[in-house]
């Protein structure tokens, strides 16, 4: 089969034609990969930052968001079909630990992800567990069941933050800061403020149902995002960026008694003003990993099937495997948001 | 009256033998104080930090947490009557804004606070708002009423953060660490770990409950609080030092999904891995200041009307105000916890 | 002034033209009542059922869900101003016990009710305590900032059962029921399906953006709300309706793991099959009373202003106070849903 | 080998000294039973009543609370190693359902019960599926550990309630009920107070930790109770009874704002006045079924390694297999509350 592979500690992908198809356990399941998504992860390993060189193992097939069709199945598989279409949840638990058995295996100590730790999904095929399964319901089409990891980091983040009726600040409009906007929107937030240093990127999220957008380099932007509020800043923060500086002014902006969701990763120690920032105000300050295993994956499901989301905008390119190296040019100049590869399938 | 005031912008207090008896409004209460706590925010001032020469005024009468009996009323109060024995609570919201409108005053952004803003309880008679006046149960002592305020705050600590049947490290044993150790013990918490640099507290610690203690200057510890518990670290955090390492410290020890409720006040920014401490760790963080206005007073009254708190431990000296100079200095050595000065009684 | 008081024991209200306007105390506000809503508890004192004649004084003035502006002040009044545009909460609380000091007053034990336990706003003058006054935002106009006190009955309900990502079924489409259909899709639900025996209520949830809706005499509806909701059941029941069959309907088809919010009074005892209906299912079910103070004010506040909820359709007619008579008789015939009495101005 | 079985549709069950060793699949771990508890539940089939004679299949084998060792397990377990000592979840969900994909397999609609809907524990040996095993700690005695499934109803109905700093009524001092006692000592209850018919239970109870105690017959117990905690009424109230008028009485004690679990099944209808003793009060209601997985199952192990359960006093009679029927019979009489039975072992 092909496979997108990282084959040297440098920037850039290897496009393998002929490698062999991974075999499978007796709870694995073979999956037929037909579309797949660029993640801002496997930009990292594109690029070979140091995060990659420290984790990512030489010889790993990349990729982690992708939609399928089972092709085989272990002797011990019970629940899935050959033949039926399928996202899987990129995180696959140890089962052993108290997360893994509480519903919460997303922050098992003991996790590998696909296309990190193990093979991952730039391929024609890919094995995984039959628990990490997730059966795409026939309305949904495949470009968006290609998307429901990402789509699930935004999930998680909105519902876990909870923002039904709150005034929600949202830090940073890459794939999953949109992805965030429109699920807050849908999930009954009052009014939606959006920070980025890009303005198309604020554009978008205007067009998304962001009531109010500000440019990240404006140092007034927590003023006012404070006085859009009733002057005491917004209910919810969720932080998308990862940047110290939008870290320390969403909190500036939060409200008294707020929730901030925080998602985006920092590649250096942030320092915050706890007493200020923190501890007398009040404040809830939730970590966000992954997504739970499965209620995220059900929400997902439930939105996009009642038609409220706006994903197509940030679907924004749509290409073959073999085009990845302009897939990561694009989001490298910031022109795409989202890419889909379609993958070749055998016999065609 | 007499009272005890600051009258220089530099260190020490002022015993004043003749003020004149505060005057109170249709809404007000005037307290004939009899016993007053010490509160490390009294010894700042005392000391005139950096803290205190930027907030607190010349001339003020000093100390919030006490007990005493109603002596007046306003023609305006309704549900108070002369000769109630009370403590107060000592943030005074602004009784407009939403926190204080929905039982979140002490998040109020507009809060007075007695002995800070205006003038406190180290006097003989204070004038307070019926609003704050919180009625004293007959079976609970005068010296256990009068530290209700900073009981209070290690109260709001340990149910904000859920410690039933969980593992609890409590990183500092001052005052508010100590009283929180009886108190996560009586609210059901599973293993009690304390750590501070000061092996006498760490003695007292475990008299009061604590399963095992650490010295905050050995580096293992977070490793040592980690096997102690099921090699997953302990599920709740209550930090209360404000020391930069012990709060980082504490983050590395929080077990994945668990909870951290800060009090401790660090005096200058601390700088997080927010990444390893709490985003991939799904951990929550609770911002903690004052008390539920007046949800964790009715907590307290619980608690200490069911026997099951220790505190004569932490009350470790009584004095008379006009040795106030004494029980500050007992409390820089290290040889004092919780110091109540008695108030002379008029007539007396 | 005028009023419309309850002066004979028996069906129908009096209009009075001269009675005297209430006296104020030192923390009492004068409204000069604008607007006022007819809601069904007036009804109930309309008819004088037994409810009314076991509860409702003789001589009282009937109403509680108005706007007005505030024309004087007690001497001991803080924070309200004569001139102000404001709506009141109609429940009294004690203000002492643990309900009422911790933002629960809501649930007071010795709560007294506008127009069913003293004095009501069905007449051009109403004196209530300061604490009870509302501030009514500028854009909010009259005829809806006359209807917060059962936009809050529906508020309360939506918002404690939590709607956000969940599908909800309504229970009865009276007032609050349409209320909370609007509410319900502002604040984010998934699927919202609505029973009713009226089709004309049916047609007005599904204006309001109910998705599908049911004859509540239809026996098969709860196996039909069950397919529409993946098989399952909705996720959340909103129990508006008070019969005792639909109640139990709504709890067969409620998901296992769901939420039911109680608000509809049965007149007599519903017998439950709990094990079935609750117990075996892990159903989670909330008693609803009046509206949190003041939460649930901010949150209808809130939704208002965003201009996401619909409640021009729901206010079907304005007559002046002295059509009282007309507007009781349009509630009993089923034409109307909210009817809303101008009151004659001073000086008109 | 040995089973002890249901073999006719009548009172009683059969010792069957020669059946088959059940067969294992490929994810199926075979179990060596060497303790079992004998449950309510167990009764209930041995009695033969209506309930039991329109769900339980005449042939079964009885029992699901036990422990155990591995000794043999299929091809595709991954987890569990021959030898390990274990006891087991008796809820065997279907594992697809959204309830058993969010660690709520407990409320799964198709799940199937060990010794209920197929063969059970009280037999040499038992096969049950890898997911359900729970590894014992080898601190745990296996008396202990073969009851921890009832252990595990009374944990999940207290830890859902949250009895921490708040007073507990516990209705029906049964095993569960006397279970619950300790536990919401150990998990921080103020005031508990329990009701039941039986006044050795009551004694015991007391044993356990409960400060008050009433005759479920004396009428005037529930205006006791309320008595007892503040005039309010207790914070909590975990129903074990399941007989309607301790339901009933139940609510009329809880507080405004309280809540109340339900897990005792009433085997009729039952007539609440919602009204009154839910909706107005604030109240809510939690049904509770099984253990939550494996959350549950983790408290249990932590609470009992913690030592702070009394379990000892609960488990009043260790039997021999063989000796099944005089387990019944101490139960019918009150005599016993829980009997665990020892089976023979092979080559013993």
């Amino acid at each position: 089969m092909v496979a997108l592979k990282k084959t040297k500690p440098e920037a850039g992908l290897t496009f393998m034609p002929e490698v062999a198809v991974p075999a499978i356990g007796p709870r694995d399941v073979l999956v037929a990969v037909t579309h797949a998504g660029i993640c801002g992860t496997d930009r990292h390993i594109y690029e070979w930052d140091a995060w990659s060189a420290s984790r990512v193992p030489i010889g790993i097939t990349v990729g982690h968001e992708f939609v399928g069709r089972v092709v085989a199945v272990g002797n011990a598989v019970m629940r899935t079909q050959v033949g039926e279409r399928v996202s899987v949840e990129g995180h696959i638990g140890c089962g052993l630990c108290e997360p893994c058995r509480t519903g919460n295996g997303h922050i098992c100590e003991k996790v590998d992800i696909l296309g990190v730790d193990r093979d991952g999904c730039f391929a024609q095929y890919i094995s995984v567990p039959e628990e990490n399964i997730w059966p795409v319901h026939p309305d949904i089409p495949d470009h968006i069941a290609a998307v429901f990891d990402p789509l699930g980091n935004a999930m998680h983040t909105v519902m876990a933050a909870g923002v039904s009726g709150r005034s929600v600040l949202i830090t940073g409009a890459g794939i999953i800061g949109l992805m965030a906007v429109t699920i807050a929107r849908a999930a009954g937030a009052g009014t939606v403020l959006v920070t980025d240093v890009d303005p198309r990127r604020l554009e978008l999220a205007r067009q998304l149902g962001a009531d109010l957008t500000y440019a990240a380099d404006d140092p007034e932007w927590p003023a006012k995002a404070r006085h859009a509020t009733h002057e005491q800043g917004p209910q919810v923060l969720l932080e998308m960026s990862g940047h110290p500086r939008a870290i320390r002014q969403g909190f500036q902006a939060l409200r008294n008694g707020g929730t901030a969701a925080l998602l985006g990763l920092p590649s250096e120690p942030v320092a915050l003003d706890l007493p200020n920032d923190i501890i007398f105000k009040g404040v809830t300050v939730l970590g966000i990993n992954g997504r739970r295993m499965y209620q995220t994956w059900y929400q997902s499901e439930s939105f996009v099937l009642s038609g409220r989301l706006q994903l197509e905008p940030i679907i924004t390119h749509r290409l073959q495997l073999q085009e990845f190296d302009s897939g990561f040019k694009l989001m490298q100049s910031g022109d795409a948001i989202k890419v889909v590869l379609s993958v070749p399938q055998e016999g065609n």
